[in-house]
């Protein structure tokens, strides 16, 4: 399979010129042979907003079959449906008086959802968290998501690895890290290092999106079982990365050589219960 | 305070060497101001025996109170006592009939062990697990310890962090990581990508000290709360690297802005209970 990440400027507070932006993201993932495209952190909406009742305004309802959905979920299955294509992507929720940081989880039959468990900062005073760490089964293999500061927590995409996912997706809104560029190695974000390590870690595949323009950082990034990186974006540019993967990897090599297992090697006994 | 890891050759099966060369790399990190230093791991043996007897030969006993210890740990003691530095190094350890995989944490007044809690393969052949992750309090500091392959378990330094430690020390002998060179960026190891991961995560420091020569990788590293490469060593050269850190910060940057600190934001109830 064929996964893409589509690193791309979203414009906050503009959910028409965001829903041109991810269509043309995902189509030009489609023509490059893309199976599953990942798109940035809250590709509807962009994140900053002046008031509650703003992001009130933009969120979509995902509705209880989904269809009544808002105008970017329902495009976004509309693509799924006509081209085959799995599409995650961050997308601002709303559900009644209620605000989400979610990403949508939509293929060929598939409509799912997944809510932000981590708030960085100032989103804890808009949005609830998510309480859930849920892998989606899908045709191409156990999916996790992970949205942007739910990465620094390693505990969330052990839980994710442990409940069998092949490869995990980051929609992501980072900024700068506040690494100084001179202690920073081979231009890696702190976010491409948390992928690298979790990807390492619990032998599986981690692609990131990340948005580009304003003060975010791109530099997307996907990541093999080894903590290999088969792709890496630019800081500023839009770029649709690609990289052909093989999600049976994330299963054979958990056993890492005779005697040594990712899982296995685990001393449940010596760590503090969380 | 001045941290150092030393990165030399060690000499499987060869104890006087060994006690030189870890004696000559301490004097060159005090001569250069540090206060503490971390050896590779299994610094008085290496890893590479030609038998379990052999092995049992080369093991030091700790003893009850130190005074009955191996050769090795008695001269890093002497020279805690002489120079008043801190000593944290990997070392072959003997009880009765069992091996250890062990760390000393060893300074002015302070004699203390922890045994390699994740064996990498056909270790587990050899050695017995430990089955606690301590956290050392110093006057420098609280002090956890990783030994190589530990480090390759994020509920390990995550367990060390919630319980104190500002700083861990990870004497390694890691070779080659199997990542393709063109997939791994700015020279980073797994190894080192793993400790900037958990350095980040947990908000704390890093010293990683790696062998080199034969298969190992050296590329030692020392990394601040932050993620930012203090100090990286080359992938063969002898060399003893050095960075002056500041421990408060470990404490002070557990908040990381308004409204997010790095324990904080966990939440417990979307995990897995490991």
């Amino acid at each position: 399979m064929i996964v893409a990440c589509a690193q791309y400027a979203v414009r906050d507070g503009d959910p028409e010129t965001n829903l041109q932006r991810s269509a043309r993201a995902i189509r030009e993932a489609t023509d490059g042979g893309a199976d599953l495209v990942v798109l940035p952190e809250l590709a509807n909406s962009g994140c900053d907003f002046y008031s509650r009742e703003q992001a009130l305004r933009l969120a979509e309802e995902v509705g209880e079959t989904g269809e009544n959905a808002g105008p970017t979920l329902r495009a976004w299955r509309e693509v799924a449906k006509e081209s085959g294509v799995f599409v995650i992507g961050g997308f601002l929720e709303r559900e009644g008086a209620s605000l989400f940081n979610s990403a949508a989880v939509i293929g060929p039959g598939l409509f799912r959802r997944y809510r932000k468990t981590h708030l960085w900062a100032r989103e804890k005073l808009l949005y609830e968290a998510g309480r859930d760490l849920p892998v989606f089964d899908t045709p191409l293999g156990k999916i996790g998501v992970l949205i942007c500061y739910d990465a620094w927590f390693p505990e969330a995409a052990r839980t994710l690895a442990l409940r069998g996912a092949d490869l995990l997706c980051v929609p992501a809104n980072a900024p700068d890290d506040w690494v100084p560029e001179a202690q920073r190695r081979g231009g890696l974000t702190i976010l491409n290092v948390h992928a690298v390590s979790h990807a390492n870690a619990n032998r599986l595949f981690v692609a990131c999106a990340n948005r580009v323009g304003d003060d975010y950082l791109g530099r997307s990034c996907i990541v093999d079982p080894t903590g290999g990186v088969l792709a890496f974006g630019s800081e500023a540019e839009e770029e649709v990365l690609k990289a052909e993967i093989d999600v049976e990897r994330s299963r054979r090599e958990k056993r890492l050589v005779e005697h040594s297992h990712a899982f296995g090697d685990r001393n449940d006994d010596a760590y503090r219960v969380f």
